[in-house]
């Protein structure tokens, strides 16, 4: 069973968003805070106690009016990043989201706890830390791979990037401006809130990039009668399998995919270790497991953005593929 | 000229987003960090020092296969939230986008600077101060005017709202969690984004809700040869027309839309009378000036969340119907 070829138009049922999750808290003690709420208007007081919305997600769906499958896809961002990554690239191609559209799939595109229109809540009164922002030179060496060590420099005609690399590098100004600030506080917020996500669902594909990857891991061990399948792209954590049975997804396969130069990291040669332990339980247990190390099969070149890399719409087609073989 | 009938179903020729304006400045002296990127992973060093992204804008877009006009519509939120208030409602309606698109508009909804997607800069190293939080009682009472001072309660049963409000106030939280913190000290990066994004289309309607319009009157007046139409839903500012020539805007259509219970509100009070003057001065330059009072022509009840009460399908209608009856 082959994926349905895709068409360039897609015709839709009907889409919106809505939030996930979160609660109602009540703050006190705030300090009185002045502003000018529109430009020329007047100096107003400003109230910050009272009751405000924390730990909310943010989830954008698009439904199509003749989908191929009834299960959508569940498209959940990495660390410091949103639910913009599954739009587009940052040279304008199109992103998985329209790609999965294209091929027949209704597509769920969330913004996790913290990020982008999940909103985020006071700190230190919710959040007990300030939040992290992502440097230029962290994006292009440790986490996104498009160099090796020290081969950032602020002018883009010194930056030195692995030879083949296939990340659209003279848009990476545009990729650094999708990231957005994270903390490391809220992981159990986030957790809670992709589980309610998945709670709602009748049935659901989830596709997760890095940081994504655990949640979603953990999601589907909450829920595998809700999740059909598990796609991850290059995910940075995975359950601990002397914690978690992986023999509650024996009905659930997971595919892994991995791009080039991983040894180069510290980053991931610190963090991938825990996620082969974790498919080699699942394999163990009978999940049907794809491993897909892009290098292996002849493929060079790929960045931890395997969804923005210059071939992300030939990895897509392998992601459809999958999922076609498990009648998805 | 009326507006072609909408149908339930539309057909996209291509979705996505790109983030516009903003640009990468150099950070140092910041302390340094440790955290654990991903559920179990190790704790690593996070270097705060280097080049980020500032001031840039989040836009998204869904272009029709067949629209009935060249010129899309450029959705502007209002202040403390993002693009996610034209998605849909609180209770699960169709949004604007979604209306705008099913009456064969193209549709580009943007997070404007420190917003959603759009991201936001360190503090006080970028912004100078901290982000504001909306809180539940401002929401219900000043802003969105669901009732009058005094009128919010905790407890959702004693609650007061105006009588015949039209906001879904049995989904208000889901309200709340759509809002976002945002800052007072970012207009002119914000206005700048803008600009931008209205300089990168060939023509464009501009749609603003609250302290969207300021920006929106502004950019007009920055380009009025990009700019087909203003839509103002309820706009908290405009320019002053001692300073700003109207009669720069003579062949661009403005449209006012105003709800009910303005005057039990401080913040309206202090507010509307700004853009009174503004549409008076577009009035006397001969620009075309559509003011609609709601209470005015029969509609009572509704918020300062338009497009979220339970007649937006009819207020999206005038909009419609008014953009029609200009040729878009």
């Amino acid at each position: 069973m082959s994926a349905a070829p895709p068409s360039d138009t897609f015709t839709v049922r009907d889409m919106g968003s809505f939030h996930i999750g979160g609660e109602i808290v009540s703050l006190a003690g705030m300090p009185q805070r002045h502003r000018i709420s529109t430009p020329g208007g007047p100096v107003r007081p400003i109230e910050q106690n009272g009751e405000m919305a924390v730990g909310q997600m943010y989830v954008q769906y698009v439904r199509l009016a003749a989908p191929r499958s009834p299960v959508p896809v569940l498209m959940w961002h990495g660390g410091g990043m949103t639910g913009a990554n599954w739009e587009g690239t940052p040279d304008g191609r199109p992103g998985w989201q329209t790609i999965f559209l294209r091929a027949g799939l209704d597509v769920f595109v969330s913004d996790a706890v913290e990020r982008g229109r999940a909103g985020f809540a006071p700190s230190p009164e919710i959040y007990p830390e300030a939040p992290f922002f992502r440097t230029a030179e962290e994006a292009w060496t440790e986490v996104f791979r498009f160099g090796p060590h020290g081969s950032y420099h602020k002018d883009p005609a010194l930056r030195r990037a692995y030879p083949g690399c296939r990340f659209p590098l003279k848009d990476f100004d545009a990729f650094m401006k999708s990231c957005v600030p994270r903390w490391s506080c809220n992981d159990e917020r986030t957790q809670t809130a992709y589980d309610a996500l998945v709670a709602r669902m009748d049935h659901c594909v989830l596709l997760m990039h890095s940081q994504g990857g655990s949640f979603g891991f953990h999601a589907a061990l909450h829920a595998p009668e809700k999740v059909k399948a598990v796609m991850a792209l290059e995910p940075s954590g995975a359950p601990d399998p002397t914690v978690e049975d992986a023999g509650r997804l024996a009905g659930v396969p997971h595919l892994f995919i991995w791009g080039d130069h991983l040894g180069g990291s510290e980053f991931w040669v610190q963090y991938r270790p825990n996620v082969e332990r974790w498919a080699d339980a699942l394999a163990k247990a009978g999940v049907p497991v794809e491993w897909i190390d892009l290098p292996a099969r002849g493929i060079t070149g790929n960045s931890h953005a395997l969804m923005m890399d210059d071939n992300s719409d030939e990895i897509a087609r392998m992601a459809l593929d999958w999922l076609s073989g498990h009648g998805l």
